[in-house]
């Protein structure tokens, strides 16, 4: 089904002037990547996403997850790249154009959850979230030795400090590890992976290098994750998200500290 | 001609629970505000940004002049706000709802410059963008001093770590600060300020505490601004097009050194 998807060095060398101590060297530095990507589906043109030119057959595939877009891989019949001018093609079966183009992107103004509080701000995001209401609990060692181990995979973010990070872990390790300069994208590309493979992700846990702004949020429900781990901080917003669908929202996550936002019972 | 737009507070105290070298103790914390936004412009809904929720109608201005829907001021009738639902409504005289709308956010597909290399991705860019040609020189101090200045005004980051800045400077001073959960809503904060009050932006200097990813140097392009300091990396991308388009990018500023990707002309 897939075709021409083509990977790319994350990183290249490029001659940059270094000033250090009032004096200009020539000198070299490691840029990461990026690449504009314009997804069409069935032929029609829907979004163009900034990210890191690799694992773009996930990202897409994510992406359409996301956005509600694409909700049965069976409806899925191909996709392919045009990789010089950064466009993707996914064909999907029963593809209402008119229907999801209408809602895609369009902002969505009831309060979510009848209490009137949060709200979602897309009307695709209140179709497709669903409370989760999984019985996890997980010891703070396994909170640390998470966020250690997502650091540790980083190595397109130690060469170029470009990229942010996310794994999908469960209690034990790290799965799943995505690196882009989007950080949404980060969680799209662990979404069309599990997708195409059919990796439950109910029992897992998001562990992610960003801050948590209401987008990661509502992505991680929309992926039904119990349990969020950030090295950062998270917004008022995505706590009020997460405090009302159920998300156990971690962060400032470091060597022996961290604080739990929403949710605690999960943390023991 | 301003209605309604109110100022929130950047943060709100809530209760967490802290583990500290395996305790779990209650306590508090300071978390950054984020709001959903959504954009009308003559009754239609344009876009939906997601921002921390102060200086609201320079972001919604500085988004408009950014995507090459506002131009002229004189044709701003009129803005104000929903602030309950987070709608802002802006009059625009002659805006021209089927050109705009059809270009707005679409993907352009041709190489820019003539040189087949760095592309733009939307259309409503490469309308905008004109090459940055101003002969501006600054010294290696003033990088260093700005960058430094960017840190001290950042009080809603020391309070929360949710947020990113920016600052347009003149060679002695920033003269325009702001803050917000958006790396891109901090661009566009400036460029409505500069827009509303006729303020030059040719002759200064951005200051920014985020990546340079493509977005963001092509803010800077549309702002005319030709030198862009950051604390943080680069993309190839970004450099591609800073490169093409006359612009110094400057990465990794430190308190004794910092890199010059493009342009390194400008820096004595």
């Amino acid at each position: 089904m897939q075709e021409n998807i083509k990977q790319h060095a994350p990183s290249v060398v490029r001659p940059i002037k270094k000033m250090i101590d009032g004096n200009l060297v020539d000198a070299e530095d490691k840029v990461v990547q990026e690449k504009a990507v314009t997804i069409y589906v069935n032929s029609s043109e829907l979004s163009t996403i900034v990210c890191s030119p690799w694992d773009l057959e996930d990202m897409a595939i994510g992406f359409l997850c996301s956005e509600g877009i694409l909700k049965d891989k069976e409806k899925l019949k191909k996709i392919s790249m045009d990789d010089e001018k950064g466009l993707i093609y996914v064909e999907i079966e029963g593809y209402e154009q008119d229907l999801s183009g209408k809602l895609f992107l369009k902002r969505y103004i009831n309060p979510c959850c009848g209490r009137g509080r949060a709200s979602f701000y897309y009307s695709s995001d209140a179709m497709i979230c669903k409370i989760v209401d999984e019985e996890m609990q997980i010891s703070g060692e396994t909170v640390i030795r998470l966020a250690k181990d997502l650091e540790n995979k980083a190595y397109i973010f130690k060469e170029t400090g470009g990229v942010h990070c996310a794994g999908l872990a469960s209690g034990e390790e790290i799965l799943i590890f995505s690196e882009d300069v989007g950080r949404h994208n980060t969680l799209d590309k662990i979404y069309g992976k599990c997708f195409m493979e059919d990796i439950p992700t109910e029992d897992k846990i998001i562990v992610f290098s960003g801050r948590v702004s209401s987008e990661i949020l509502l992505k991680t429900v929309k992926l039904k994750v119990p349990v969020l781990i950030s090295r950062s901080a998270p917004t008022e917003l995505a706590l009020d998200l997460a405090e009302d669908l159920g998300v156990t929202v971690i962060g400032f996550t470091r060597d022996n500290s961290f604080n739990i936002y929403t949710h605690a019972e999960r943390i023991i």
